[in-house]
């Protein structure tokens, strides 16, 4: 982290060491302690004049931000309180800028009860939902469903690398959810008995596709060729402002290891564990993209705490919430 | 087994037993060893008339084909060689079968190399290929390429559950061949760089569908999408004549500790390893097909030792190897 | 209905009771008489503050809203009105209200003819259109079309079971527009020759699917399939806002018998009618949904009398006309 | 019917009046006589050359073709029969016609059970069926599959306009199969629950392309749309060789009234039933087209009692039974 | 031109004159100069009360509308202007209608500098372009691609039958990027090395389809079979209300002796130059349409300078920027 | 030319350098020669015995083949009339081959006729025919549609780089079917109006795609997309046996001045025809290839002397003709 700025006041560059630490972590998480921390600034700001107050503002904003600026929830928390300071005097900006910062911590809070809500609305009784990988999102959606008195069963994909389908099973199994599990090359033979496929979202782009969890694009492409809808529950935190201006979303490659074992990597190149040369084969690579894109064309609704959307539609929405300027406003 | 079948000598029994025991697998290798039996059984007939030399025939290619009745190579084998059987007089069918036996073996000996190399014509200098699962008939395709001087990359997935990817890696890095190695859910946002996918068969259907291991349906509609052909590579011993009556393939489910181990299975389930009782929930069911259906469609070539033929024309080479009749000519 | 809530006026209850009992009916009809009674509640409302007077409009909206909820017109109407309810005294509260009730009157008069219109301003002179159903707002396009000088042909499909093309055919006939009359199943036949399917809509959803008579949804997947685009004509009452929130909209099913006589159905039974136990025969089912979705993807436009809008985008109008809301204004 | 030829005997001159006259009726019936007639014609034929037997056999053939030239069954049967007329001597000749002919209908008789055979491999137990029209070949897979002990449910559409899924419906019902009737346009509604779309073939064409029952293709389409297989059941009577040279196949355009009854007609007219010039108006056309044209790409298997086929590899099986040449052998 | 119109000022007629006679041409170039000259009218305006104000504007706009009426540009200046004259007064009328006057020029100015911006976005380093025509929003992307160090190829088509690839080539060699010019029928052999197409607009429709050069829609067509992704660039101002209302969008006819010389069409016609009746052959017509329509579902971003979207959302904007209204403001 | 072969009568290599000098040309004139070529080798050989016979019919085989080794008629040709090279005699060898090369030049003669008659009989009267390029196999069906009394349309492609729709429509022009010419870019614009898109083939690959003038892939996509048929024209000897083993065709590259003169290139590079080093802009690539390929699965048709096939089936007909060896029958 960067020099602190002049103005910012300590909680704020608290809270900013321990999203870099990652000590606060989750999108939820980091994008209600970015508000809260603004609120705090606008609270104990020193400043004097509203111009100075403004500026004090941005550079903890500022500050923040620069702490994880790929993840996608903290410049919307950022941006959308800074969208509400409005006044002309320091207690003006002062009240308005905490108000707003309460709203979004509140609805924040709501949000995904909220969206459970709206989705589960999407499910009938007897349905059978395809997931893939882990979403509190998505099963929030089930959740709520079950709560109404509807059965719901489950085909759950294991999601490779990580596995992240066993928590998925784990937490359905608990709600007492039938569920069966599969490897993810089994899906397309599955998804005659599926009723839905129903996944969360990394985030969600200005063109209405949706970055998710590796895997999902392919799934989509299939319920399409079988009929079957594809449901996206995102949190409006998950929208993606910074593809209004035609950016793409980095797609983050991760640790090899988590594809190939040193182990398996040794008996591909054909050396023994012992031969230290083993890793050097320049031949084998392993690529281990974390998410990919899915075209807005392949989903059928995007379930937000603000109601469902086509994902063509979506950057309504995207506008209305985070503006249409294509500027970062802490931005000097 | 049931009692051995009057008139069928003791060699053709050892290899039906070896077969049962599997001492002899494999699809080529059984097909070779069937046709051998025949031929023995022809050749070491004690049957004085044609009648009794037919009703031998019959019986030992029955005894061979009930050791393994789901085995697709090996009715085929015991199939072209009954249909070879012709003559008026003991010694005319003795040496007819003889003949047809033997040009079955040689036949099935040059097959794969024969198909190798109308497969490697498909391939292009240059070109990229992803892999599915491990397919000895789709990498004689490659191994070809490469000796006559292209050069060729691949995409391996790893295919789940059982990682036969690595096999298939491991041999073409042998080969030199550069290979990057992916999970099957990556699959999709690598096919952009793909200029041909290519996988084996578990068997070929009348319709021209194309059974194969689990996730190559699934594959291939994401391969159509994104406009690349898919290309099987298969040996005549992998049609399936039964289909041409309607039979459908039936799909073995494999072991589900290929997918889940007893100690994820005791995590979803939430219980320790020590709880007994963790194996029994009911609700948590795992599925482990082996193969899957890619309907003909979104197949672009089907490569055999006789030509590459569209998925759609193969029910015409299945009938012109191993006839129309929709019963078994070891049928009494 | 249930007992008359406190506060709602008596001309309230009688326009409430008349929607219950289908004196007043048909979509734009119960709108207009809805909107026409919050305005007289706000005009006769004895409110002597204006929580009381927000409370009781709520309370007229309620009666209103319990008699009818599935009629999709009717809580637009109520929500279009409460929404415009504005002001801090009683006599702001009473003007607005009543001004916002006659602007919906106003608007919901024109609709008709604005939609028509626009929709035909899509039709070129010597255009073929195919019809499903019978839709006033599809044939308005149609009207304003040969208003204008435009020839215009109609195929029409008698839309079974109740052959609601046969009304759309007088319709067109004395209109002086050539028709020709075909079987639902002649359609795809006959779609080379059409340059629109044109329908009307039942309720259209948020994700852009339009909610039609049954039938709607295969024409126009085959529409899609022989190149023809699909234009739906439908007044902004017909949004289903619910589906905001993830609602999907109830397909009714109606009397068997407009499927099957029961004639026919003895008939099928292998009873002759004197038998009694002919209606018994448990394993015969006639089911007769009403409508059917069709997803937005094979929708090309959706022409109302705010435009024309590509189905995607329709959520974004309902938030404008209806309010992000998911709450009923009129719940306590 | 032209005078009789030289040389025909008169029982083929009487089965010729029996067809003419519709006495004898039904694809499998008429192909029958043909047969039957032509093997009469070879027994009693007074020839004395090989030259003059040929001759009168394609006399018979012609009189027989020429008493219904569009029947498809009826130049399939005689082209048969006369490809495996063979030999030096009128003994020959004769010996050979008479038995090509038993071949026939020997194969015929047992042509409906056997695909019958067939096509019940194809369903599995608990498999959903759709039935369009009625057809005989269809039934009889379920009828097959029932036997083996399958469980299977139908949903017979009622195919318009002369509602023949009501002979259909009764027939699944007396062999105790659970039927539900839909009218035409629910048929997409119902698809999600449906395993296999059955119908039989009024005939198919050498592209692969099949003429059925008005209202076929539209259901296809939707069938692949929501990712439902098609299977057609047809015997091989039901080839048209004729459309190996180009030829396409008429469609019938059937008695209006079965789509508008008189009365319905004159209400749309607008003209009380007395008003006589009521079925004058020419701008009210009704199309009764019998069948349509469902192409090769949306079917996925053609069953015969010959096997199963793609749809585009039925051009093989046609030319393999009534040969290749592009002329009527009974032309002179 | 008509009369001029009273209250309009002699600038206003002046400009009115360069647009009717091409010296002003161009949509940016009109654009600019219609909002310029509702600046000068309201800044010159002699009205003494608002309504005079308003009245002499409307009659200025009119003025400026009727000298183009089909270019798309300019009635959007003239609406957007007009839906910025605000006030009660003459003073506050004229203010903000400059105000207004100069937001719209000097967004005008920056629009396709900031739209390139976006649009370079969505460039990779290293990615391959194919354009069609020649389009200065299109370069624009690539320009700002280039600056900011990005790698770009392109494959130019050099769009028949004016071949204005030729002038998109200079462009981009002047740059630097290398240029593969082939011609339009080889577009489909090269989309399997691209991975944008990127063409710029004529004018955007209300349901999302991009007019543009004759050739783009078969291209889009071919792009989405390839799986290669369509990026339109577009400034805000080919926007084309019109189209609210259902308007479609007239494509006009071009010379046809640009598709073919005179002297190829006397060849065709099999007659010498000399042959003055050449020309006259009716039966030989020579069509040139200028444009196109794609479809929204074949685009899959447009770029403009307000942000990117996708094509079913334009409509959004649209109603945003120039109002929903369906009357033209400078109507009477 | 190598050496001449011992044993080649002189008027074979008399043949095959008429060839090589290209003073025989045309797919259909190369295949005559060289089969009567072969005819004359067989008649005029002086082989004493039978293996000598037939090597020297090789040879010549091989001396012909050589001169073209890319053209498939020329190979078909000595493929087709070696396989019917029959004996055990050089006297039975020489008959057989003669009367060989007699049936294939008979039957080539006839072909271009009969296909016209096949392909006519798809053509309705009153149908509109898009065309690509210049196709005699194709402009024959459309001829014997005239003749016998249909009326046709034709909508004529211009088919840049050069522009060979010209000659088509001069030839239909010459039959007096109303033509209008397009440029190749507004195709899809078209084809709503189109019933047939009709185009021939330079050769046919064993998987079913046609290989033809570049641009016909790109016109087929629009075509199915459009719902419009696609019927190819081409008679037997351009099936190319070759690709059975799956050896794609080589797509040549032709001179770049078709795509680009030189004058245009300058232009392009920015330099004047003075300026030496314009054409060494090595940033400036024309690709002109001569041909692409189109996928079966966009084929309706291949229309051919032997019968219309779809394109799938099409290696039957390939096999049965030319033999399912993969090797050459004149290689030593």
């Amino acid at each position: 982290m960067a020099d602190a700025e002049p103005g910012v006041v300590p909680a704020v560059e608290a809270t900013a060491d321990d999203i870099a630490t990652m000590e606060i972590r989750g999108a939820a998480t980091i994008a209600d302690a970015a508000a809260a921390a603004l609120a705090t600034q606008a609270d104990r700001s020193g400043a004097e004049s509203p111009a100075a107050f403004r500026r004090h503002l941005r550079a903890a904003a500022r500050t923040l931000y620069e702490t994880r600026p790929t993840a996608v929830s903290l410049p919307n928390a950022l941006r959308y309180v800074l969208r509400g300071m409005d006044g002309e005097t320091v207690a003006d900006l002062r009240a308005s800028t905490i108000a707003r910062a309460e709203t979004f911590r509140r609805d924040l809070e709501r949000a995904q009860e909220t969206l459970g809500e709206i989705g589960a609305n999407r499910l009938r009784d007897g349905d059978v939902v395809m997931t893939h990988c882990h979403s509190t999102d998505a099963l929030a959606c089930i959740d709520v469903a079950l709560e109404s008195g509807k059965a719901i069963e489950a085909i759950v994909k294991e999601t490779r690398p990580r596995k992240q389908g066993h928590i998925t099973a784990r937490q359905l199994r608990e709600w007492g959810v039938p569920v069966t599990v599969i490897v993810d090359n089994a899906a397309r033979r599955y998804l005659d008995r599926v009723d839905h496929v129903l996944v969360g979202a990394d985030s969600i782009a200005a063109d209405g596709s949706v970055i998710n969890k590796v895997g999902t694009s392919g799934l989509a492409v299939n319920a399409r060729e079988r009929g079957v809808p594809v449901m996206v529950a995102a949190q409006t935190i998950k929208l993606h402002p910074d593809t209004m201006t035609g950016h793409t979303v980095e797609i983050e490659l991760r640790d090899e290891r988590e594809v190939l074992s040193d182990e398996e990597r040794a008996t591909i190149i054909g050396k023994g564990d012992e031969d230290e040369s083993a890793a050097e084969d320049d031949g084998l690579t392993v690529d281990n993209p974390a998410f990919d894109v899915t075209p807005a064309r392949y989903v059928d609704a995007i379930v937000t705490e603000r109601g469902q959307f086509p994902p063509e539609s979506i950057v309504t929405l995207m506008r209305e919430l985070f503006g249409e300027t294509t500027d970062e406003p802490w931005t000097v």
